[in-house]
């Protein structure tokens, strides 16, 4: 008999056919129906959820994954709201991105198409099986989820309600199907399931990326890793240059786009790292720098170059002082992951040297890594940051969802 | 000590930073000075390449084979022709892809940039080697070449040819690296170097793409494989049917946009498929039907599952007689490796049906699938054929090596 991975991803294949053929209509009616329905059946979610809490609470997880985990009426409201909102982005569908006449007086058009059947592996909060199920649908893929088994419970009822309301539209129930395996061989089948998943897009932190980049057959989407650096440049605003380092560290230090590294000219260094120094210290960010910083500001911690190389996703941060941009070039080229990168300055030569030379996802003069995010960059949603460089590199909007298909049209022509 | 594939990777890394900064005319003298040296140095391919035609009779390699490894002076005038013309192509690095003003002041400029160092693992001619590594640097990238045995001594002395031709230009030798370890391990290794390689493009025959796509952790690009059909409706004019069908499978069974399998409507077929056949058998080409075809066509061989799923690449073809287009759908969904598909039909209605339901790279409307091809689509060049939907699908011009990056410029924008 075939597993369940199998048998939920043929049906989820077997469904592109009709996913392929809906309208924009057709598509945002189905969604709508599915946003209605999580706030009519708000109260079952939130019992189902209940079941993953106690399961969690006896198994002593921590206060905080908890709070991720837990889903409220507000939470609900905001889950079917998200639906709503792409229920009103434009559907890249359909869209002709070229066209040729050829001489031969073939006609070519390139148009985009649903890539097909999406596999998402994720570990995050039960609100990521909505969004990512709402995003997938939207441009015509069907979906595979293989969430957490932390929010088993949340996601099985989350996913029953979705299917459910797609009985009276025209939407296939099958294009939305939920991994229930919670063993860790239900991903690795996933990984290997080429031809009936078209993509496996990896949610989640570095064990798990790493777990699918290094077992997957079925092409990926890599997301995630950011080691970002903001380099202070001999000629920054000193405010300016604190805002967005202080920005880049403290606001949010959990997530990819945060930074992880301070870079320093020495002559900004020799004259503002004390007081900036302070700032962080202040706000209970803990230093790991190099010797020069160490020296200029005591108590600091020796960096090591693995300290160098962590993502760290906490209120830690290495600083190094360095003798000019080329020393920032060399540093960010041996320890960037390629995802976010800035430069604070006021000469413009540096800056579109920087621009120009650091290969990066994006790349920053005088804002903020922070702003890599799909929302910021008004893509009205994301599905994730790609740090790979095939397919999508940085946010991944709707597009980012589809492939493409030449159409052909002839007359009789053959190949001489 | 590092493995040789190790090496050369890591020496082609450190040279993309050099690579991305090289304007198009940098690039296009490199180009030229490399056809240049190819033209100079031609007794010098050619005396390389006899020992490997020496050693593959000694091997008892086919007299097809060798012809097609085989050089001389009109063949390398050819290969130096190729680099000649891929110096005229657009180079796509720097286009300005999109561009967005953000409300807080961000502008954000989406440009196409190279991606950085290319594997390219590859059993064909000598010529491959020029062409792959022409494309690349042409795009600003670094390659890893990694050819067949069979043209090693040609691979070694070509390569060592435009290494040389660099030398006196601002591209980095560095940029083209060849792996002469001829194990099949080098090719192992390669796929697993991720840091080092950011894509590998295998070109091959099905054992060769296979083995990338089974153990690659570096992304790939999967080309080549075709189980192409044509579908002859009821409504096809017969003449446009047969040399449409006639050309797809007879003009150059060997390659992967070549026919394998004729779908035809059981009324024309009942009109028309006796003289239709005839024409095939006699090109020499084997009939296997399904059982009404070989009540039509006495001696044609039955048809299995298996036939209908394999890529002959020879003169052997598949004919099935469908009750409608419905039929035809249903047979491509099931067998088809979604490169080229085409439908023959005066039916409008159908055509727009099997372009718009068809899932592959390129659906045609009355032409051969024989015109899945770079150059026939005009893009002036071609790196291959992609079968996957990520980055890149069907044929991949000069945009396909390149990746994209965001730049972001701000006045001191910091997330609230």
């Amino acid at each position: 008999m075939a597993s369940e991975v199998r048998t939920k991803a043929a049906l989820a294949q077997d469904a592109t056919a009709i996913m392929n053929r809906l309208t924009t209509e057709q598509k945002n009616t189905a969604l709508l129906r599915m946003a209605d329905a999580l706030l009519t059946e708000q109260a079952n979610i939130i019992a189902a959820n209940e079941l993953d809490l106690q399961r969690g609470r006896e198994q002593g997880t921590s206060p905080s994954l908890l709070d991720r985990l837990s889903l409220n009426s507000d939470r609900v409201a905001a889950i079917a709201e998200g639906l709503r909102q792409i229920v009103e982005l434009p559907d890249p569908v359909g869209e002709l991105l070229e066209h040729f006449d050829r001489p031969n007086g073939l006609k070519i058009n390139k148009i985009r198409v649903p890539i097909g059947v999406i596999g998402m592996i994720y570990e995050a909060r039960p609100n990521v099986t909505v969004d990512a199920a709402g995003l997938c649908l939207k441009t015509g893929n069907c979906v595979v989820l293989r969430g957490g088994s932390a929010a088993l419970e949340s996601n099985r009822k989350i996913v029953e309600i979705l299917k459910n309301a797609l009985h009276a539209t025209d939407m296939p129930a099958d294009a939305i199907q939920l991994i229930e395996d919670s063993d860790r061989a239900s991903v690795n089948e996933m990984l290997k399931l080429n031809g009936l998943l078209d993509v496996v897009i990896p949610r989640g932190g570095a064990s798990l990326i790493r777990n699918v980049i290094e077992n997957a057959t079925v092409p990926v989407i890599e997301t995630g890793a950011g080691i970002c650096h903001t380099f202070v440049d001999e000629s920054a605003d000193y405010t300016m240059a604190v805002e967005i380092a202080f920005n880049a560290k403290v606001q949010r230090p959990s997530v990819c786009n945060s930074m992880e590294t301070l870079l320093v000219h020495e002559t900004f260094a020799g004259q503002h790292l004390i007081p900036l120094a302070e700032r962080f210290l202040q706000a209970g960010v803990e230093l790991r720098g190099c010797e020069k910083t160490v020296a200029l500001i005591p108590g600091t911690k020796l960096a090591s170059d693995e300290d160098f190389g962590t993502e760290y996703n906490d209120y830690i941060m290495n600083v190094r002082i360095v003798s000019d941009l080329d020393g920032a070039l060399s540093h960010i080229r041996r320890f960037s992951t390629k995802h976010s990168e800035c430069i604070v300055t006021e000469n413009k030569d540096n800056a579109e040297r920087f621009i120009q030379d650091v290969d990066a996802a994006a790349v920053y003069h005088n804002a903020s890594t922070r702003f890599t995010d799909g929302f910021e960059f008004g893509f009205g949603a994301e599905i994730g940051i790609s740090t790979q460089k095939l397919h999508a590199r940085g946010p991944m909007g709707l597009p980012a969802l589809t492939s493409t298909k030449y159409q052909i049209f002839g007359n009789g022509q053959i190949r001489g």
